[in-house]
């Protein structure tokens, strides 16, 4: 897990070496989503859970937090790939994601819980934005990139910036107007629109 | 602190009353603080850290999460008055705030806790909303409102909409872009210069 994560080559697997590392951050996962903080889960209770011996999981993963990591890496699935048929498309594919993932009620509670724990392991928060969060800021960024670069986009816009606010926007939605209500089914391409009123450059 | 949160008048009420209430919402606080779960509070570790009785609490809540939900509010103050002198500085003042709270660690933390649990407590996350953040979100749409009526802002803005893109930015420059980079002091004026590219009525 750890090994296609980050996105290098795994060597040839063992099939029941991949099924007990399934099991392994499946467990982690489990644990996390009954509430158990990160300082609280041990690598004892985690090894019971999935059925294999602490060795196991040691043989992959040298420490808990690389593991938390790697098995919080499996809730963000990557981006699926971009069209880059147009700035508009691109956009809605990708907060569709960030919306598609959020409604998923035992991945917000695990993600919760896991962060509400990242003032007291900086590291985890750290490694997680890097196998999770940095490269899809990096699809996000080379779809506003390309469209500066055709000249839909305007050529002084602040890429970060529209970063902010579209997924900004998105997790206001599924973050605080979550009170039973569920934001429409057009959310994605609503804020995508009015961002773009004003992204755009004039004449588009 | 209920009645005052709540901006019902309070009775004259005896100094003593008052710095025992005071001294209950900091101890749930601190117990929150110190990463105690919603769950796992009890009334006894709070009146025991307060140095009260438990009839004392029982007196003003009648449960744990009333209380929870006090003490929560007393973490997000409310909004300062809005000059109206312009739509941009008003929103420039709202965000500075957003932006200030999430600067208090102790603050992050504790609201982390309080809302990982919220999907076990709805009844919380919902009077949280109603106490702390509905009045805020009130604000919000009042300055949108008046510039809308005075065309600074599109008619046909969609008020929440402005609001998820307004709040959400700062949201997700003091979330996510938090790996020990703090967002530029000017980052409210950003959000709202940017934003207002495209709220603004034309010719404005």
């Amino acid at each position: 897990m750890r090994q296609t994560a980050e996105g290098t080559a795994r060597p040839a697997g063992r099939p029941r070496s991949e099924k007990a590392e399934k099991a392994i951050v499946d467990a982690t996962l489990d644990l996390l989503g009954e509430g158990i903080g990160v300082a609280e889960l041990s690598i004892e209770a985690i090894a019971a859970r999935a059925g294999v011996g602490k060795t196991t999981i040691y043989r992959r993963w040298s420490n808990k937090e690389d593991l938390v990591v790697d098995a919080l890496a499996t809730l963000k699935p990557p981006i699926p790939p971009l069209s880059g048929t147009s700035v508009r498309d691109d956009l809605v594919t990708y907060l569709r994601v960030l919306r598609e993932e959020s409604s998923h009620q035992r991945t917000r509670c695990i993600m919760n819980i896991a962060m509400s724990d990242s003032e007291r392991h900086p590291r985890l928060a750290e490694r997680f934005r890097e196998i999770a969060l940095e490269p899809r800021r990096a699809a996000l960024r080379g779809v506003l990139r390309r469209g500066m670069e055709t000249g839909e986009l305007r050529a002084d816009l602040d890429e970060e910036m529209a970063m902010a606010i579209l997924s900004g926007a998105m997790m206001w939605y599924t973050k605080w107007h979550r009170s039973g209500v569920e934001p429409s089914e057009d959310v994605a391409e609503r804020i995508v629109d009015e961002a773009l009123t004003g992204f755009r450059a004039s004449g588009w």
